[in-house]
């Protein structure tokens, strides 16, 4: 019974799409030639099978995308608008049929529920924007970071920051002090360097954890507080992840810039070579990419990982900023 | 003489930098201490040597947001302002000191010319909004570009479209016609397929190019062709990479979403069991790294090489359009 009614509004959507062709073709009179070249009875059978059959459904996306293209090149005013119309009001009777292409989203709804940057309006008082930037060395993300938090009037919080709170956090207590910094990582070359008195102790110590590991969960923690009682923006730290992990709503942004423009403001900025800023580079990727994937098991700057990924050096610092800060337009307003 | 200057200017910043920490601390009496620690000769000399040196100067900035994250917990409106007002003196006297640390841009200026996305306004009559969209199979990719296309008003094109215009184009000159869809795409395999004789037949057809690559310079020139002519939004076929090496003005984005969420998608949308689904997927991105890869020697679906790449899962079709649409908001106003 249904499925006799979806018929008829097939075949009925299909007629409307071989007549808006043919329309356009007499006003037109393209010298590419009609859209649809068989004859109406053969065209109406094959739209019909697009607007029923999957996988190729979206076939037929690009046939009346052929038709609009060429619709909007029509140059009397009132032809124009007329077939305009038509062409709009079949799209959205297409849109309308079940299973048509563009009604199936992709939305992951766990995942979007913590993203920032899709919400019109704070869920509660307790809602904070906390914004995420990874960056790659030498991409200018520090920069971009703290002028961006500078101009929201939010909170900035980077390595040294949190290596200096943790120390002070920490002091009273004689417990975890935050020594281990990261450019010190090194997961597995360590190894070779402790004595075997040495790990023994620090398990000890940090209740059956390495010191580093103690380092990153209590630097977790700090980093879960911040994010519950007030707006920031965390640089690096895997915060992202620590954050998607607990469930805690933040933007997840990933700046980075082709290599060679990196070398390039690398030399610029620390007065080194080539040849040294080359070696620099790929041993702080490096590090980059083993710390995060150490502690997140994910991919560090893959674009699946992050709400956003921006090349730095296609817009420069200032312009970064401001494409974030439209992005977070209906946030912040 | 111009050092001497400096000299003197550094050790004015950093006694008010020295002094700010201190009102802070008075004002808040912040349970984490003060930022400084050491005497103030010494604290000043550090800060003058922070603001003299590099690569280290960037330490200063971590100070400085240290110093303002607790300015920004006053609780009595007019201290805050105050305090606050102050900061902001300091921080722009030192971004105008020589090599400080944000003052070195990471623009490549070559490339961001043609950045459409950082323009304020057309720069000539012959300027066109031209959106190339990469995307991995099961993004919504397309769904997002044919939606975004028909809210900008501009034309779309996708590798159907394409292979429809080259064979009207082609047909009379009995040319080369398009037969070889993407999803053929196989540079490496199909040599084993290929007769030394049909090879020979194309070559001289094709003026000393393969059928394929003949196609894809054909496609090339089409693309250039529509950029410089026409707003519109262009589906892949490495359109980003071919008006790059064109030097032609258009925003590159990539869409992908984790292969997790791409398998449900595909999975709903083409009717397959999750086997299925992730051959399908395998199989798809495989292509598309190859593809592109071959042509445009970049790696695909890397940040770096586009202007922004969109995570589709964490904002769902819609949102993810509105993201481009904010994104370009300079642009379309």
């Amino acid at each position: 019974m249904s499925e006799n009614i979806n018929h008829e509004i097939y075949t009925e959507l299909a007629n409307r799409i071989y007549d808006l062709d043919a329309e356009v073709y007499h006003v037109l009179g393209s010298s590419l030639g009609r859209t649809f070249t068989g004859n109406r009875d053969t065209t109406i059978r094959t739209l019909s099978m697009l607007m029923y059959t999957k996988p190729d459904g979206h076939l037929l996306r690009s046939e009346l995308a052929l038709i609009s293209n060429m619709a909007r090149t029509i140059k009397d005013p009132a032809e124009k608008s007329r077939l305009m119309t038509e062409y709009d009001e079949i799209l959205k009777a297409i849109e309308q049929l079940p299973n048509m292409f563009g009604s199936t989203d992709i939305l992951d709804a766990e995942r979007a529920a913590l993203n920032l940057a899709v919400r019109r309006e704070k869920i509660s008082e307790n809602d904070h924007l906390v914004i995420c930037i990874s960056r790659t060395q030498g991409s200018a993300g520090n920069d971009i970071g703290f002028e961006l938090a500078d101009k929201l009037r939010i909170n900035y919080y980077d390595v040294e920051i949190f290596d200096q709170v943790m120390k002070r956090l920490e002091a009273e207590k004689d417990n975890v002090q935050d020594k281990e910094n990261f450019t010190d990582f090194n997961k597995y070359g360590k190894k070779t360097h402790e004595s075997l008195k040495t790990k023994l102790k620090e398990l000890n110590r940090y209740h059956g954890l390495s010191k580093q590991d103690a380092v990153f969960f209590n630097m977790s923690d700090l980093i879960c507080e911040l994010a519950r009682t007030e707006d920031c923006l965390i640089m690096g730290r895997c915060a992202d992840a620590i954050l998607k992990n607990n469930h805690i709503p933040h933007i997840s942004i990933f700046i980075s810039a082709p290599f060679q423009v990196r070398t390039q403001h690398v030399m610029d900025v620390r007065n080194m070579d080539m040849k040294q800023a080359v070696r620099f580079l790929k041993k702080m990727d490096k590090q980059h990419k083993k710390y995060y994937e150490f502690y997140t098991g994910e991919k560090w700057g893959k674009p699946e990982n992050y709400d956003l990924c921006i090349n730095s050096a296609n817009y420069g610092i200032k312009e970064t900023i401001d494409v974030i800060k439209r992005l977070l337009n209906q946030q912040t307003q």
